[in-house]
């Protein structure tokens, strides 16, 4: 249906990669995204080895890749190796410098992505010879930088890339999560789109049905960039970093008082933990992007990655009509 | 070429929309975006009452509308009448509750465009009956809430009008400076787009040579959101409101710094001014948004307007072929 060179580079039968969220993205989703046409991805996170073996050895019938924090993985780099000796469909570094793992993911035969939140950041992975720059706008869920927005870093990469590298592939990221999102995306200039928020919200991603309920119920305006979280779960995250997420009570009571949260840490670690163990969602986190409000019911995984292809496709053939007396 | 709900509820040739820029946005850019089959749009802005008269009055050979920052227009209300005895084609509200004009406007017959940031200003707007609801995306050049982006504000609102008020029309900010932004856009869901900072590289805005300069040397990741020259230039925007502008020595200095920028405030206040005054950019300010990574070139507002639209046409007959074996 809609054959870019993303489908191409990658034998894939739709431009849709699914993002490779820490925790949420396990086995089973990446498994049923993969199975459905897409590129799926193993969210590698913060490196837990049990976890990511566990979920690596629960794909079946297919193929899929498997998502790191680079400056995360730079602390446990054995875990690279974990993941190439699974014969991964490719390997996704965020959040941080690429170059020193970039070699050893191109020996080892496999397509290197590198997520990218400014201009600044996309040189430096054209530089490590990144196969798939994915560009990612602050609208989504989870860290990121959030000074770009996807609507002008995509068309930005794409004219750097066409400069400089004509051969890498562009998927754009952040606030993708229907088929109008795809076609904009691919109008601007990707070869495809990378989804985090509208995966989060399917049967197969490991999400508590309570959180779920929250999710369909929120509105496009309910997220908020913070660090508070990281504050709380006493994450190293370099200081260029913050996270969009749901706001819910205990952002607001936290958020723009970081100094002070840190003058309460024993009583604030211990809430949130907590909650978290009660599914308190209240207090608990939620990590999703602006298109929430376009989460409407949680579907299968495979459902999305089709339903995404297909509505695109219409909504860029409604177009042709107009533009035919033009070309013709 | 590109015919949509927008440009047959106005009968104007393309579906772009000049922003009403503040003293940017005069009469001969206005007639020239015009004049090209755009609509033009004059920038009442803070409400200088000479200026207005002179530009409503500069403009030739076409109509134009007009916009205003609405706590500013509360204040002047005499304004909204100047502009109303010139039958403008259409009158834009921005940054407050349109409601106390909505009906003025209307009994004038003349179409009532309302800018919004988030879902919730959207919902205002389709309750004061606008004709055409402007979501503007936080990648914007100048003021906003910039808690929301284009990418996933546009379909939110598409949403909402589908539900609410579906003649409403809907139209794009933030981001949009060629073809690939309009081509998104559409594909969003919006019926056209209005755009700013490539309106603002062009020869007919009122714009120092030395600033367009900048602009075009200027990358996307070169903008920031702020309230520095608001503090500065003493204007008493409501607290919810910052705005993007292109970084500057005297915006690193500041920013985040704001309490102590209040503490200098005359020797500030009077750098700034005479930084205006000889055209310094290092301490004046350049009202771009995260678009003018596009900017290359100053170009007549004419061929912008008309590029935008064969380019935008081009690019979405592009993916007609792939549908066709689909909607066939």
């Amino acid at each position: 249906m809609l054959k870019t060179r993303l489908t191409q580079a990658f034998g894939i039968e739709h431009p849709v990669v699914l993002a490779p969220m820490d925790v949420v993205s396990g086995g089973r989703l990446a498994t049923a995204v993969a199975t459905a046409g897409g590129l799926g991805m193993i969210g590698g996170g913060y490196g837990d080895r049990e976890w990511l073996e566990r979920e690596l050895g629960a794909v079946h019938g297919t193929r899929v890749g498997c998502g790191f924090i680079t400056w995360s993985l730079a602390r446990r780099p054995g875990l690279l190796d974990l993941a190439l000796a699974h014969e991964p469909a490719a390997v996704m570094l965020s959040f941080g410098d690429p170059t020193p793992f970039a070699d050893r993911i191109r020996a080892a035969g496999v397509p290197l992505l590198c997520q990218v939140h400014t201009l600044d950041q996309a040189r430096q992975a054209i530089d490590a010879r990144a196969d798939v720059v994915v560009g990612q706008g602050g609208e989504a869920g989870g860290h990121g930088v959030g000074s770009r927005s996807t609507f002008t870093l995509v068309p930005d990469i794409a004219d750097l890339i066409a400069a400089r590298a004509p051969d890498t592939l562009l998927v754009a990221a952040g606030g993708v999560a229907d088929g109008r999102g795809l076609a904009a995306a691919l109008a601007l200039g990707a070869d495809g789109v990378l989804a985090g928020t509208r995966f989060w919200a399917t049967e197969e991603a490991a999400v508590s049905p309570l959180a779920h309920r929250r999710a369909v119920a929120a509105g496009g305006d309910d997220t908020v960039r913070t660090r508070v979280y990281d504050i709380v779960r006493q994450y190293p995250w370099p200081s260029e970093f913050d996270g969009r997420l749901l706001r819910n009570p205990f952002v607001d009571r936290w958020h723009g008082r970081e100094a002070d949260l840190v003058a309460h840490m024993p009583e604030a670690v211990a809430e949130f933990h907590q909650a978290v163990a009660e599914q308190d969602f209240d207090v608990a986190n939620m990590i999703v992007g602006e298109a929430v409000g376009q989460v409407r019911e949680i579907l299968p995984a495979g459902d999305v990655v089709r339903r995404m292809a297909r509505e695109a496709a219409e909504r860029l053939g409604r177009f042709a009509p107009e533009t035919a007396a033009l070309t013709g």
